[in-house]
């Protein structure tokens, strides 16, 4: 079972919102609504994603990479890491 | 009719497109699947989201603020438009 | 001269800000300090590039884009405005 | 010492370089050069930026946090860290 299972409803709720943002975000196109009222949806869900990432990350580091580390064996994981983060940041 | 109308049925196919995406990663950790290809979903929904922002965006400058312009008033469009990527950069 | 001209000396000054900040942090590897230290100056140095990259944006917007736009070529301005946002999204 | 002693020199030379860049950008201000040209520098020092504060960051990982997670006493190490990324992605 990985780190992040503890938190497992409290991240689904978060992403079931994120859904119905999306969603809600389609049917103000189906209206016609003003587009500045739309555009300004997406801050708010690319809000919601980055902290629901961050509590994966997060979650990932205090459980498989601290296990990893302790193990003997971390490098590998923590390149997987910096891999991740990289890539999160460029996003 | 706002200016992204003519680019609607596209924008809604990528919208729903990222909502399904928002659904893949709530069926990953239904199934508890590694962490870190959760995470690697992430960036493909923040660069999809990105992308159809900057089309709403786009639609929105070359249509709302161009005619507001060309009929004397785009002071406050431009405003609007200011405040729109100022939130859009924090992201 | 361009729009930009009339908050010149406030754009340098924030340049010259950041410049010292970039500075500093040279500083701080020469000194061997703390590398978490360090790296809360990347956020304060970020921020205040953006705030003046989105000073040089409005004002571009409102002169030149503008200018352009009432003069009847506006096209040509909106394609090269929406790519430096791309661009900069992306940052 | 540091981690990122290692590397200190192609750090302090690489922010030499983003230092010349925002020189740059001054210079360019005083010149009266056109917007669009002085806007595309600022993803160039941003990309460089974020790259050296990445490896700074990861030689941190592998330094500080490996060697507190091993010695018993990671969790601190690990809120840092958090903290750090969490301030970084919100540029």
């Amino acid at each position: 079972m990985h780190g992040y299972q503890k938190d497992a409803e409290d991240l689904l709720n978060r992403l079931r919102k994120v859904e119905g943002q999306v969603r809600g975000i389609q049917k103000m196109i189906q209206e016609d609504r003003y587009c500045v009222d739309i555009l300004t949806q997406f801050s708010s869900i690319k809000s919601a994603l980055a902290k629901i990432e961050l509590a994966l990350l997060e979650s990932h580091t205090r459980g498989c990479v601290v296990d990893a580390i302790q193990g003997g064996g971390g490098d590998e994981k923590i390149d997987e890491l910096m891999h991740v983060i990289r890539a999160s940041m460029k996003g």
